[in-house]
């Protein structure tokens, strides 16, 4: 091998904006806790600890969470068309219902095969359901030809911003916390994040007055900022926004002439309340007041990744557009098809996750009966992790409202910070760590997300089944708070 | 709705570069012959032909090519792994084989679940298995750890250009005619494109002299000439590489301290001659002068979407770096987690790909018959296409030699040329509109692609079955040149 300073790419002289994104959900912690898992693997024991926990990451699937079996069966059709020549077999022997098999007819003859290309935009017929099923949870009418399935949320949400962001001055007001892949994506695209802190006081909700500080002074700065982020149910704050919030959100993105993008993927993932989508609220603003609300740009996004759907290896979503200009429509169109297609077999998991077995079809009892078994278990498991947390000195955290994580702050002693400061760490990070190399929990620090100065956090998911890890982790922190006290 | 005015985002202040792409295999033709489509599928008879063939994607599942049986066995399984509780049902009543099950129960110890994400840059024991299928193909060793799986080539192509490209005066050399995503993906990261152009005479093969002149010019104008783009077998041109052009490449690379991105996922449709990869030529030549090569750096990429396997929709791929820097890599790494993973059962279908059923198993008979049925489907279907070209008037077409396209020369008289300009079109894009209104046969033009200047080509895949559709070409052919005369 010829030496680094040899080589035509190095890391001085690769692009600096892909050099300068942070994704913490999979940085050092995360590559840790797998060569964890590898060392474990092989049979070594001298670990404090016998299994990892991968609480980093909303995986549902790499944890406890089964598929729902009427999803997976219709795939399985789907993947293997031949099985429908046994229709006998199937219904009789292996247990699936004849709404399975009637689904995977009806998709197999919309798509022709899953390994064939889609449409840039999808498969037309997928459109029309995920249409019908934003008709029903709305009562508005929806489009599918304003809807673009995509390779999970995350890709749509890179579509985006790549058609928004026109150059380094264009600004996207995004949430402090935040899910990283924004701030990520605003990095490679070189354009401006213009952060806005969460209230946490208020269980993680929006205020209005410190968005409005946060785009006036982009706006006084020279900032052109164009569209704002929000994340409901929320990442990593786990909120859930009520309605006077989304209100707000939308008033001020109308004066301000702001596009929403509106991250919903965790809108099944509600404790607390009911889930608002902000094209609901949004159409009935314009109801409200007859021409005031028709040109606030609303892109909404959904997935398969999340909910009790859960399937994230399968890559599918979608976006809605809502008050799109057409000419942009198609310049978004265009760019989708620069990749061609999201993955076909993760577009008809979207057909089925909008589009699930109705009271009285053959498979709605079971697929009921695992829908709310996973939801019951979540919500099950976000008390208990809560209820530890209280016991935990220095940890405060709010009641448990949504979507698949807890972020609880941190007050830690001024030695750990100390010894913090001498690893070149900031405090949660060293937290995490010495928590990871205790007890095999792999939880991300609030810094990746973003926090207010001075205040510490982590984030978790509370996927992982048993309480022996919430154990550990109790554990754990006495001890930590003990040593650095 | 409100006016187009009033939008936030309007066709003159979205980002500048999307607008400036272009990726004509899905443009204004292939909208109006979905148009046509659908017109056809409501029952409507008024248009001059009863079908419409789309000749415009390489996209064979769409069109007459079957899945391969052992490949959609396996995933139906990793879909439904309940269907495993039934090992005997599936052996002897739906036709599955033992190395089926096996080969599912063994992915799926290895996945978890196809609803997880993976580890960024895929599953490592698929990595595995590409490295091993590697080293059989080339004679060399191949690392996991070098190894990404990506959602088709095409976003491995986009990773690595993203990674490549520092600024919009960072140069990638590529080749005319090309496989627009290069030149659309460039537009898109405002770097700068330098192309190529292929020798049509010497059935599309590189000419150092003409790469040279493009480089030197390049350079003279102050470009940081970056990497080389090559695809063999070549898209659109359907060339396939001899190893004296490879040779060549690979020594000029060197000398020019350029990145090699070689673009190689046709390459087992190779009807003349063998397929050579630049990775073993690399390697070969590395091993033939130890210490002079070591600093070629080489991206090699393949997909499930080409071949006999045919899987575009399930958009699986991989891409391969040979003497990469490890710290670029671990930015490759960053950058490709940002996205999560590519789809995992797409993963599943190039570890399936890539380590078919052997001789001796149970499904080795089946799949090699499938295989090689595919195969010389094409090869016949090529042939017959080149010998309807043939007849045709002012057409000129080399032999067919690789890939799933022909790229012929087509040379229209001047009142042709006229008529397209009064239309506002080049000749070649009036030229395929016509052949779609009057047969419904999709084809891109040459314009499409890129082509030498005063030249004029289209591309078609030879993936339709039958042959009317070639004599409505023929037929259409004699018309327009009897009309433009």
């Amino acid at each position: 091998m010829g030496s680094t300073a040899a080589k035509r790419l190095n890391i001085n002289n690769i692009n600096p904006h892909i050099k300068a994104a942070k994704y913490a959900v999979r940085g050092e912690l995360a590559v840790k806790s797998e060569e964890y898992r590898a060392y474990l693997r092989s049979g070594l024991t001298d670990l404090p600890f016998t299994q990892v926990i991968s609480a980093n990451i909303g995986n549902p699937q790499q944890l406890d969470q089964k598929p729902i079996t009427f999803f997976r069966q219709v795939l399985s059709l789907l993947e293997n068309p031949a099985l429908l020549n046994h229709k006998d077999v199937l219904l009789n022997q292996l247990g699936y219902k004849s709404d399975v098999i009637q689904r995977a007819e009806w998709l197999l003859k919309q798509v022709g095969s899953v390994g064939a290309y889609s449409a840039s935009n999808g498969v037309p017929a997928i459109r029309q359901s995920i249409a019908a099923f934003l008709e029903r949870r709305d009562g508005f009418p929806a489009k599918e030809s304003d809807i673009y399935l995509s390779a999970g949320a995350s890709s749509g949400v890179s579509t985006l911003l790549h058609i928004i962001c026109a150059d380094a001055n264009s600004g996207i007001l995004v949430p402090i916390p935040q899910y990283p892949l924004y701030t990520a994506s605003l990095a490679v695209l070189d354009a401006t994040c213009v952060p806005y802190l969460l209230d946490e006081a208020r269980n993680w909700g929006t205020d209005l007055a410190i968005i409005k500080e946060a785009n006036e002074k982009a706006k006084a700065e020279g900032v052109d900022v164009r569209a704002i982020v929000i994340i409901n149910p929320g990442n990593p704050t786990g909120a859930s926004l009520p309605e006077e919030d989304i209100r707000a959100v939308i008033d001020y993105a109308r004066q301000e002439h702001l596009v929403i993008l509106a991250d919903e993927v965790y809108q099944t993932n509600v404790f607390v309340g009911e889930f608002i989508s902000f094209k609901r609220m949004l159409r009935q603003m314009q109801a409200e007041k007859p021409g005031e609300y028709d040109d606030v740009e609303l892109a909404s996004l959904h997935s398969v990744s999340k909910g009790m759907v859960g399937e994230c290896g399968h890559r599918g979503g979608y976006f809605e557009l809502v008050n799109f200009d057409p000419e942009v429509q198609a310049e978004i169109y265009k760019f989708v098809s620069i990749m061609l297609c999201a993955p076909v077999i993760g577009q008809c998991l979207v057909e089925l996750m909008v589009n699930p077995p109705r009271a009285g079809e053959p498979s709605h009892d079971l697929y009921k009966q695992e829908y709310d078994g996973i939801f019951n278990g979540l919500k099950e498991r976000a008390n208990a992790l809560h209820k530890a947390f209280e016991q935990m000195e220095g940890v405060e955290c709010g009641s448990p409202q949504g979507s698949m994580y807890l972020f609880p702050t941190i007050n830690l002693p001024p030695k750990a910070a100390e010894a913090a400061a001498a690893e070149g760490r900031s405090p949660d990070e060293f937290y995490c760590m010495r928590l990871l190399e205790a007890t095999g929990v792999c939880v991300v620090p609030g810094s990746g997300f973003g926090q207010k100065d001075g205040s510490l956090h982590f984030r978790t998911t509370f996927l992982a089944p048993g309480t022996e890890w919430v154990g550990n982790i109790i554990k754990f922190h006495k001890e930590f708070m003990d040593k650095y006290r």
